[in-house]
């Protein structure tokens, strides 16, 4: 299923696109779609027989913003340099494990809202990612052959980041990920079963329609049940937590001087296959 | 006031403890302690008057657990190395701004709950530290001297940490901040109408009954309020975001060689000058 949440930033409901496109309403089925509808089995149960049942009322999608599609996010966990190429680009030596650092949930807009270049930024970044959404607690889990069970879906997430405040200005990269619209999520909640292989995706990123990042999951130096195994042996991870999974190479970062970093009046957009296509534009915060 | 939350983990009901010491149960005025009361002036102002009206009913605190006195925190912002103490033990210089890393919230236990050891763990280690808890939203202050009126109140907070997750395994050292259980937070929310000066309080904390760390405010390298204004220039603090504002020197990493870390059994104590007192057993996870 492709869950959504659609209306004004803070008011969204649920919805589905159906297997023939179509926007359905949700919300006379589930209150919202957050951990504890994903980890509930009977709720999702109810949601999966009213899609199947083609009877879900018809939404008018016409100029219906698209919001984040899951609400109450814990917390995101994000994996740092996790594609071979990617670390090639920016100079750094592949890691020997996942590099883990944080985006707070309030980060988190829909996939076409505007982002906002930071005051005094000069190096706004972009990073397509595959975001991994929990489904059931991973608390230790023993082998990534089971971490892919707590999966309850996947989405597009936009990692922006600002490469000064993350690299230069002391401490952890966390400085450079927690600004004001920092991370685009959406448009859809793919549920894991429409996700066969999460290891053969790929990942496309453009700025002004020139295309920046042009990726493969099959390129994740730690592949996704490995990070969700590996990321539970530190934190105990929630229904309704996001895991952004690190992104391929294309970034600013990694391009000649001058680096054409993001700036107001630049228009990103990303698109994961099967996952969805998002846009935004940024402006000055 | 000193605000806190009773009852089992997951259904505390809101309460105070009056000037007398009483404990009051607060359920009959407001529905939780949460952002959204620190964000509302009226709610705030009823909580007053029913608490200087000497009739809210009258709790039984005997074998009453205390939960975080703060319920859907959003973010932990902390901040790192931000005593000159703690910087000169750990041999590292004093930032030239502030370090910034993250807890997820999850990871808020009360303040006399079970302290996990994770598994694999040789190095947790205890950091007693001044909890500020955010009452207004706070986006590119412009001051310092404006940044208080942004904050709620003050807790005790344990940033308990994990060295070799946080030094020696790659990455930020979110990796070793973030076990389950590693922030227990209280007992009370003592509302910054009491605390004249934050940057003259006395933190302590025992292991065993030992003194352990003995350290004040005075010795923070950027005080609260500068820490309020530097956070919200990456990021915006919104109402129920705690900010970890750093540990004085005593950590067991700052020890000579056995470093005494913490084992299952230990029992560590906190206690800032009039924001109460932890006691926490450490057990294996």
């Amino acid at each position: 299923m492709k869950l959504l949440r659609v209306g004004t930033a803070g008011s969204e409901r649920p919805a589905l696109l159906d297997a023939e496109g179509v926007l359905r309403d949700l919300s006379g089925v589930v209150p919202d779609i957050d951990g504890a509808l994903l980890a509930d089995d009977d709720a999702l149960g109810r949601v999966r027989a009213a899609a199947d049942s083609g009877e879900l009322p018809v939404l008018d999608g016409e100029g219906l913003r698209i919001g984040p599609p899951l609400a109450r996010i814990g917390k995101i966990v994000c994996i740092g340099l996790n594609y071979h190429d990617h670390a090639r680009e920016t100079g750094a030596e592949p890691p020997a494990e996942p590099v883990i650092f944080f985006k707070a949930a309030d980060t988190v807009v829909g996939p076409n809202d505007t982002v906002l270049v930071p005051r005094g930024s000069a190096k706004t970044d972009w990073e397509v990612e595959l975001a991994v959404v929990i489904g059931r607690t991973a608390r230790y889990l023993g082998s990534a052959e089971e971490a892919l069970g707590h999966v309850a879906g996947y989405a597009v997430a936009h990692d922006v980041s600002e490469r000064e405040f993350q690299i230069e200005r002391g401490g952890t990269w966390d400085k450079g990920k927690n600004c004001e619209t920092f991370n685009p999520l959406g448009p859809w909640l793919v549920t894991a079963d429409e996700v066969p292989d999460p290891q053969d995706l790929s990942l496309k990123l453009w700025v002004n329609d020139e295309l920046k990042q042009d990726g493969t999951t099959a390129e994740q130096i730690f592949p996704v049940a490995e990070v969700v195994r590996y990321v539970s042996q530190f934190m105990t991870l929630y229904p309704g937590d996001v895991i952004n999974t690190g992104t391929p190479a294309g970034v600013a970062m990694g391009r000649p001087e001058p680096k054409p970093y993001l700036r107001a009046g630049d228009v990103v957009e990303l698109e994961i296959e099967g996952l969805g296509r998002q846009r935004q534009q940024l402006k000055d915060a």
